[in-house]
Formats: structure tokens, C-alpha cells, sequence
């Protein structure tokens, strides 16, 4: 009776990709138009997957309105209209959306706790997207 | 040699979600505005995958016409251009997305055997989407 | 300078097709299985075109946070999460999508007047959208 | 014979909304998290419609090899993976979407010949468009 | 009280653009990859606009069945699962979407008349389009 | 720290449905109108999953531009704007978008190594989809 629960949030931010230990000519080499100065942006779109029993009082996984509080709380004000490169998050790491759905799953982990978090899938362009799942298999 | 194929189906229906067993005031804390009175209703997207080798005669897993009246006959006849909280189904169920889910599993588990049911996902709305793979893990 | 704003929002509501001047057969001919009873429903998907000068201050047609507030308030606090037909509006109209894009219009025509409303759209499913931009020519 | 054609291109760019003539507090009141400091980004999606009779020959309007190359040098090559308020084009403007549209129209109206420019229109995210087509009404 | 209804409708056919006035060497420039011998194909997504008065017993501008009708047994039959170039339509103009657009638009305009056809579009793929709009201009 | 990127790719191709160990009678029956002589065609929407550690020093599982060279001088070159009854590919096998798909994993399974290739999936239409992992459950 274990059923899967994807919801969709979306977000824009801007970085530029380029990592303090390679030269100029690599970061140019590696990163492309992406390491131009002064950066560019996107519109983030974050699907997160939990999972759980559905109870058969309710009929749901968990309330949506719990997990759209902790994502608004934990990952939204953190990343909405900010540019990555002067957070915190990203102080010793390339803004890769790698590395931002990795760091966005590790805030979920810890913050959501009324389902089981399964993955973080995010949309970075139309044609890009990347998922990350912990140590675990991301099936869905 | 094992293939997946995936097919969408789209059906209009509306429901309420209200559970018998608690009182107007935990129906309205649990389900916000999907407590309303008179219900209200969604466009829903299902898609269902199944799985098998593929024919080396005809290069398919299955046949779509088989899959089609598989689910026009026992899931579109059924929920379509329905009020969900009519149906027998959701006598004693709250017809969430959820139970929606896992009972047009079940029905289809019955009813299609041309290749093997992997799961279900129905999207509620463009944001909420909800997968149900029997006991299995959802994998694809 | 004049230019073209358009915003969607997205409400969900239910529906039964039944005009009260025709007999029971002839709702069933004429409405299929939208005149079922009980009723079904939609996710309405609602795009409002507004235009005017772009500001050379602001850089802007007007202010999104004065659009969003009127259609809160207006459109979708009267029709999202509601049984259209219990409505007053369509107490004696059919709660069809032309009637329902026709209120919407007219409820935005007076209620927003930070810019020249030009037109409501509103798509009831991926394959079916309707217009109406009062007496003018809808061009956009 | 006239026919329309409209062509999509994608870009990605970072942005950061503040008017010069307001004060801080105007600003952030005016532009709300757009006027965060550091910009944020968008993935903007451009569709430029050009008209023009079909030849009899070809059966086209326009090459759309022609409408790529100067769509590619005039406009891509100097927006996409830029920060916008950066550029010499948003020197003395805001860098709105507004503006960003009729900078765009005012660029092809210059670059492009092998058809008649009808509009620009440009989605900065799913739920905002823009549209400007000069002093003519953007009939489509 | 003039609203505007559009309904898609989708198809899948093959068609290989050549030019017959053209030389091997012209048509491979004008035409580059899609005078590929043997073809290549799309799938077409049709939208069709009507217009009309909302009729005050029925709410509608015309019957949806009246106008899927028209489009399946004129247009769908005609082209769908087709080779353009094997139809007499395009016996003696090259198929291209500009003059598949106008086709349509020119066969609608002969077998459906409970609304008036305002214009005809075609997406040949997620990033063209193409409209028709007889000899007026395509408000909308 | 294992993570999923997935890039789409889109192609345009046609193809004709007949089994040559089946009648004529037989083909008309299994395949339906996608055995119409002279073939048709579509948009087939291609995506491509990979997946690996994402380094330490780029943020990266592997660089794009890799992966997009990879695809197109494997992929792309080969089947778009084609027709696919006339590949070697498909002398001896049906040309369905079930032995496309595995016909594209295996070409890219042996020429890219930049990361591991979970799986590939193309979407013939927006209703239909298949994917291919190999002997592995394509789990994502």
C-alpha cells in the first residue's frame, strides 16, 4: 500500500559556474558560455518525491500543506531570486545543479519528516535535468 | 530485452475529499478548500506502464489497441465525466488522488495481461502527481 | 511603446452541462457525457492579457503584485474549489467555458484597472481553449 | 495568400530589477524579490512571428535558415548567458522583460529583411509573457 | 457576446521537401536536411480557431462534435498516418507546413459551417508554427 | 554522492509498420494505419540518462558537451530526417519505437564513456513512450 507523491515548486536564480581550482583557460575550457562574467540565470524547476503508507483514515502519503511549508521554509526563501555564488551553500562549491539538487535533498532530508523522502529532480533548462537520492537507487 | 512503454490516458472528474470519521472541523484542518461543499474537480493525466521482451516478429511489448480498450473499458467508462464520490469505489474510501491511484492499479492488474502492469501515476494537477506499483518498488 | 502582458493562473472547479429550457433528451444530445449527472470537473487554466505604455521609470506595464491581487480576490476566490453550478453566477446561465470566460472578463473589467484589460483566455483541457475580449477584436 | 510563421528560441540570462530614479525602499517595494541584491536569472523563451506571402515556388515564407542566423548573431549572441543589467542596452533601462521585449523587436526590425516582422514575444517564466510589435497592433 | 473556441487535434505524417522547379543542387541548399531522399516525418498538432455569438440557451458557440466531425472525416482521414507527397494535394505544390497550413484552412472553410473559422495553426514541431488565416488578418 | 543527469535530444524521422513474416492481412491487423503504404512520421523526443559521482572539483557527473557530441555524431546523424525502413538498422527488424529504442541504447552504450548510461526513453507522441536499460531495471 506504499504509494509515491511527487510535487513540482518553482524557482529562479542566477550563478556562474567556475571552480577556484582550475585556471582561467579551463574554467573557460570546462564551463563554456556558462563561466562568462557576471553570470547568468535560470528558472528552477524542483520536483520532490516522498513516499509512504496511505492511511486509510485520510486517503493521503502525507498533507501537501506540510511538505509546501518546509520546502517554502527550508529551500525557497534559501534559493528564490538569489544568486547562487554569494550563498553560503556554494561558498566551497561550484553552483553546478548537481551540486544544488544534492544540497537542496540534504535540507529536505533533515527539515521533512512526515513521508519518506525518496529523490530531488531538478529542471534546470527544458532539455537538462538532474536527480540525486542520497546514498539510495532513485526508483520511481 | 525487456522494454517499457508508457501510455497516457486523460479523464475529467470531480470529487470532495471528506472523511467519515472525523468531525467537520479536522475534515476542513486536514483537506483546506478540498473540503469545500459541493466538491470541485480536476482534468487528470494517467499514465500506465507496462513491461515485456520485445516481439522479435513484430518489434512490439504489446499491442496499444489491446492496452486502449483495456483501459477504456474498465478505468475510462468508469471515472470519466464522473463524481468520484458517487462511485462505489469511494463507498468507503475518501476518492484522494491516492486511493484514485491504487484502485486503477488494481483494476487494471485484472483486467490487461498482454504484457506486465509496472505501475500507475496519475497527475491530479501540472504540480501533484502520484505513482502506485503494488508492492513492488516503482522502478523505471 | 504599448505592450502586451500575459499571466495564468490555474483554479480547479466541477460542472454539469444541463440548460433547464431543454428536456432531459435533449441535454443528453446536446451535452453528451458533460451532462452526466452529478457532474465532473476541470483544472481551469486562466491567462489574462492586460496592455499599456511600458513605464520608462518602472520599465513596466503595471505592477504584476496589483494583477495578482485583483484575480485573488475577484476570479479565483469565487470560482477555485467550487461547484460552478452552485453558484449565483450561473444560476441561470449553463456554467459552460464560454459563460465562465465571459464572467471572468467581466468581473476583471471592473475590478482591474491598472492596465487596458484586453482579453481573458481560459484552456478547460489541453485541447479545448476559449477567448473573449468583449465587444473588441481579441488581437494579440 | 499571407501566411504567418513563428519561430522559438531559448536563452538563459541573470537580471536584477532596481530603477535609479527610485529609492531603495521604492525599489524594493516597486519590485518586490526581483530587486534582491545580486539579480537572479530566468530561462527565457522567445518566439518571433514574421508574415509574409508563401511563395509559389518553395512553398515558404521565409527561409528559416535566414531567421536562425539573425536571430543567432543579433540577439542570442549578444543576451543569452549574459547578466542583462550589465549590457550597454539596459544602461539607462531597467532590465524588465518589458523593455527586454522591444529591445529585441527594435534589434530584428533592423536585422531581418526576408520577411515582415509581425511581433516578439517572450516568456520569462510559465506563467509571464510579454509581447511588443512596434506601434502595430499584434494581431495573430 | 463574440467568443473565440480552439480545439487541437493532432496527426502524424511524413512529407520530403523538393522543389520540382528547383535543381538537385537549389533544392538541397533551400531545403538542407529536409530534402533528404526518402523523407523524413512529424507529428502535427493542429489547433483550429472558430468564432460566433455564445448562445444564451446552450452556452456555446457551436457543438465540439460538429466541429470533430468536420476535422475527422475532411482533415484527419485525408492526412493522418499519411505521405504528403503521395497526395493529390500536393501533387503540384511542395508540402510544406505554409502549405499544409493553408490546405486546411481552405477544406474547413468548405465542410464546417455551425461556426466561422477564424484561422487555422500548425505546430511542425515544438519550436514552428504556422497560421492561415484566409485573405484576413488572424486576430485573435 | 551519486547522481542523475538526463538530457533531451529531438529528432524528426519516418517509418512505415510491416513485419515481412506477416500477410499483408496480418500486418494490416496488428499495426493498424501505422501500415499505411508510403509511411508517416514523427517528432520523437529522445532522452538520454546517464549517471556517475559528481566530481569534487567541477560539480559535474560528466561535461555536457561530451555527451552532446556523442549523441550527435552517433545518433542524430544517423536517424534524423530519415526515413527509417531505409537503414541498415531496420533490413531485419521492424523500425517501432521499441527497437529504436534499444537500437540507440546500444550505439550509445559503446560510444560514450564519460558516464555510466542508465537508460534511454524516446516519446514517439506525447501519449507514448518507451525506454530501454539493457539487462538492468531501469530504475530513476
Amino acid at each position: 500500500m506504499k504509494a509515491y507523491l511527487t510535487r513540482e515548486y518553482i524557482f529562479s536564480a542566477s550563478h556562474r559556474l567556475h571552480a577556484d581550482g582550475l585556471s582561467d583557460e579551463q574554467n573557460s575550457s570546462v564551463y563554456g558560455k556558462c563561466n562568462n562574467p557576471h553570470g547568468h540565470g535560470h528558472n528552477y524547476s524542483l520536483e520532490v518525491t516522498v513516499s509512504g503508507q496511505v492511511s486509510p483514515e485520510t486517503g493521503m502519503v502525507c498533507n501537501l500543506v506540510d511538505l509546501d511549508e518546509a520546502v517554502q521554509h527550508t529551500v525557497l526563501q534559501r534559493f528564490d531570486h538569489r544568486n547562487l555564488n554569494m550563498l553560503a551553500d556554494f561558498a566551497a562549491l561550484v553552483p553546478t545543479t548537481e551540486n544544488l539538487t544534492e544540497a537542496i535533498y540534504n535540507i529536505l532530508k533533515q527539515s521533512f519528516h512526515s513521508a519518506h523522502l525518496e529523490k530531488v529532480r531538478i529542471e534546470e533548462t527544458s532539455k537538462n535535468s538532474f536527480e540525486y537520492a542520497g546514498g539510495e537507487t532513485p526508483c520511481r
